[in-house]
């Protein structure tokens, strides 16, 4: 499929910086038109993709976690060139037609809600828990969004006014994280990025409570693994998600995307677009191959 | 109560090396006899205790966690004399009958036995999933034979032969460690008691696997916290359990703790019975009260 929209993810950023050790194009969130297909019903049609490329074959396969397959290979992170390009290629299984309803521009933010999402196939949020998202990039946006939708009580803590604004704005509590409620949460977030982000993320949690895992970054943290026994904490990594519920909340409207994008640059500005997506204050820089 | 037995548990080991800080009589595995009580249809009954006594009045315990209540004391590991004594108080509430068919020395097992079946309120464990426990020690041993009665493919790893042939005499597969077969478990139970079995029982969880921590010690371990994401590994600490069923457990004939008793010493021998219950291929050291 010949590429669109792509957007810079702050994964793609800690790949620059080591992390999974990746040599290749990157870039695993986009909208595309079909040009080739074996599935002639595709082409010419506007399309976003799984990244996970499985072999359907293995035991983790038929288990129905394909996302896990140990064969896997994943658009611009490991083994195979993604979508930093013209062009890219993906398994007719991992696409999903767009619909009418949902602009280009909206669309490229499926992959990233898709990953906000799962963590709601993974835990029940109840609508009266006490819920917080720690951090205010990309990421943390979009799931405080999503989680807003179960009527939850949420309230988020970054350190940018401006990308708390962008909550707030959609009657989400949104503060600084040194200004969040001491009261403690029943399911924390941690969206952060940083390894940092742990240690404030856990100390925000009540016993027997769980803290949702969403930041990739190069290297370890030291955890007090007997303080996790003693308060019967349930930590919980979560990475990719389902695309077609994603779909379904940018066609009705329920999500706001769009206001996350900061700039977009031609493709052959690249590194300036990299350069740029990572300055403070900054959010999602997208890509345009025109 | 006058305490008739009493066991020394892993956690008496750490608290004595500078776990939880805490200075007072240790102790929280016992059995006693009532002598005098407010509920008068208590006296001369043979009773054990759970071991948090919690205020009852705050969030945490109207919510139904009374063991995490914040001003919580425990019996012998924070705030209140345990059982290596000849007397202990506890609230009535924190009592249970023991039956006439359970002996002293079974009783004594019902709070690490509780601790094992808390697994079992935390998550669930299906009779098709693949299940290592890790660890050989005194909870190993209990947790191992909760686990095997939901019919799971259940495998012990260790390193003490002499251990492993108590749940091989039961009909459960245990192995020392390094021979556990190569295919990564639905659960895996950390039960080693030392830092290093993180490590080596991470190794063992599939994708989106459980990983139970049951191990308290004192200081933290490093973790690769990007690794839980990508393979969406959920981590669940693990602490006190509920005392009915681990009563009913023993009462039924279901597990088998006796065999677990490596030696029984007088109250005044207590100092031996901690050197004792530190050596290698021990398992439970008793105190009799006489």
């Amino acid at each position: 499929m010949r590429v669109r929209l792509a957007g810079i993810c702050n994964t793609d950023l800690e790949i620059v910086r080591g992390y999974m050790g990746y040599r290749g194009v990157l870039g695993h969130e986009f909208v595309g038109v079909v040009e080739e297909c074996a599935d002639k019903s595709l082409i010419s049609r506007r399309v976003v993709g799984e990244i996970n490329c499985y072999c359907g074959k293995c035991p983790t396969c038929r288990a129905g976690a394909p996302t896990h397959c140990p064969n896997r290979t994943t658009l611009g992170i490991w083994g195979r060139d993604g979508a930093f390009a013209d062009y890219l290629t993906l398994p007719v299984a991992n696409l999903h037609i767009v619909p009418e309803a949902v602009r280009d521009e909206a669309a490229v933010f499926v992959e990233p809600l898709a990953a906000a999402l799962e963590i709601l196939e993974q835990i029940q949020v109840k609508p009266t828990d006490r819920v917080v998202v720690l951090g205010d990039g990309k990421l943390g946006l979009l799931v405080a969004q999503v989680l807003a939708l179960t009527g939850c009580h949420l309230v988020v803590g970054g350190h940018h006014e401006g990308k708390l604004a962008i909550l707030q704005r959609r009657g989400i509590e949104a503060r600084l994280a040194d200004e969040l409620p001491a009261e403690k949460a029943d399911v924390v977030v941690e969206c952060t990025g940083h390894p940092g982000g742990f240690a404030a993320a856990r100390g925000l949690v009540k016993p027997r409570g769980i803290l949702v895992l969403k930041s990739t970054f190069h290297g370890d943290v030291e955890v007090n693994l007997s303080a996790l026994v003693v308060d019967e904490i349930t930590l919980v990594g979560s990475r990719c998600g389902p695309f077609t519920p994603a779909l379904r909340l940018l066609e009705h409207g329920l999500v706001d995307v769009e206001s996350l994008i900061s700039a977009i640059y031609p493709l052959d500005e690249g590194l300036a677009a990299f350069e740029g997506a990572q300055k403070r204050g900054i959010l999602k820089v997208l890509l345009d191959m025109g």
